[in-house]
């Protein structure tokens, strides 16, 4: 392995671009993801995406896997730290060429399409793509006014699954509407379960065929010309209104797996 | 409404108090819960918990609900955002006396119990009571060595549902032990989906009788003791090894009362 380089002032331009990345919650000026834990490197490097560099605390030396000719850049533990930010570090920083999606990954096979509308969390978005790879989504999209996927927390929240659900962002809702048509997706959005509201449970509705499920923004719910097309879909509830939005993917999911493994 | 007290100092005892909790994620030193939102405040108020004090920021005394006699300071804003710390403030803190509850109001009814075993992060803790609450679980149980229920954050991922769910906290194993046998409750013990692990699925297993739900760390999972008294249940998913725990949870109590609601 080459000799790793040695970084030491926070003026460098690679440690000024990776902390406005952090900062501003989006991809490196030249368009990478920041993957802030050893496990998200691992994660990465596993999914077969390529690593562009790897930046580590004198201290995390150790804790590094092999990286098989991938760059390394050796910091002082205080500016490591100090790129980390508040967020709890592990010494590890690694960029990451984010995956790029084609419009047709996201609907292959028995489509199953996660629809983010206007979620602002980037926890939930990234905990929504973690459980999308573990229900067997096809694929997800982030429609805009979203929350980034390229947010370090959406990233760190996925737990890695971002490096492998096909997704597209910033995507204009009317060509998802178009993308759906075509694939012939039925649509169902998300509503809080209210008395009285006639609204099918999750669990009354076929998620067999080919479909997306839409998820609100946080404070507002799923926007009203998704309602207007969408079948309103709710999780029967006892006694709050409205569970969290990553919950509530969660559970569409889960619900939609369920229905679909069964003999 | 007698006139509001003005705080100016951040060495004023009450102050000091209130920052010293939201430091260590507990209650203060004389037993209070540190709300730190409006919501939470208005949850407190409609759960019947008392509220002893309303702390304010001077510009977020429009937003206060009718405090009905409830005590009322005003502090500077520099010094409410101070003592909120880097949490996001809303200008408002609520002291509110944490509802007390005996064993067997957990055990209410047809008894659906949450188990938490050692999950240390409060912002899942929260997450899952809120569940509990939104699924009609009858109570939960934090064990000895789990993240604090009177955690500000766990408050605040619960949404409130912390001052209505009967939970016990700092429980020792054995005690629960001798509660479920008391109460004849079932015992599920939470375990990621592997190949060929010999496990039940959710769906599969009849939540209708009294239960309990046993939620591990979220890193090494449910402890032995209780992987040994329980049976193990998993969520089948297809590709990531473990959901998250609040997500997990989740998951099981939506399936608990997705079966105790079929006609």
């Amino acid at each position: 392995m080459a000799k790793p380089e040695t970084i030491a002032s926070a003026a460098n331009p690679l440690i000024k671009d990776v902390r406005r990345a952090i900062g501003r919650g989006g991809l490196t000026s030249q368009g990478w993801c920041v993957a802030g834990t050893v496990h998200l490197l691992e994660e990465a490097m596993r999914s077969g995406c390529r690593v562009r560099q790897v930046l580590a605390a004198e201290s995390a030396r150790e804790q590094l896997p092999p990286l098989d000719g991938i760059k390394l850049a050796i910091l002082p533990d205080g500016l490591l730290q100090k790129v980390s930010g508040t967020e709890t570090s592990q010494g590890v920083i690694a960029l990451v060429e984010p995956p790029e999606w084609k419009q047709e990954q996201l609907f292959a096979g028995q489509a199953l399409v996660v629809v983010l509308d206007g979620l602002q969390d980037p926890g939930n978005a990234g905990a929504i793509l973690r459980a999308a790879e573990a229900f067997g989504a096809s694929g997800a999209i982030f429609l805009k006014g979203t929350a980034s996927p390229f947010n370090p927390k959406t990233l760190r929240a996925s737990a890695g699954s971002l490096f492998r659900v096909p997704f597209l962002y910033g995507m204009d809702p009317a060509l998802a509407h178009a993308a759906f048509d075509e694939h012939r997706t039925a649509l169902y959005a998300a509503v809080p379960a209210r008395a009285g509201a006639e609204v099918r449970a999750v669990a009354d509705v076929d998620l067999t065929a080919a479909c997306a499920l839409i998820i609100g923004n946080e404070g507002r719910g799923v926007g009203s010309e998704w309602r207007r097309v969408a079948e309103s879909v709710s999780i029967p509830t006892v006694a709050v209104e409205s569970l969290n939005a990553a919950m509530a993917a969660g559970i569409l999911l889960y619900e939609a797996r369920r229905q679909r493994s069964r003999p």
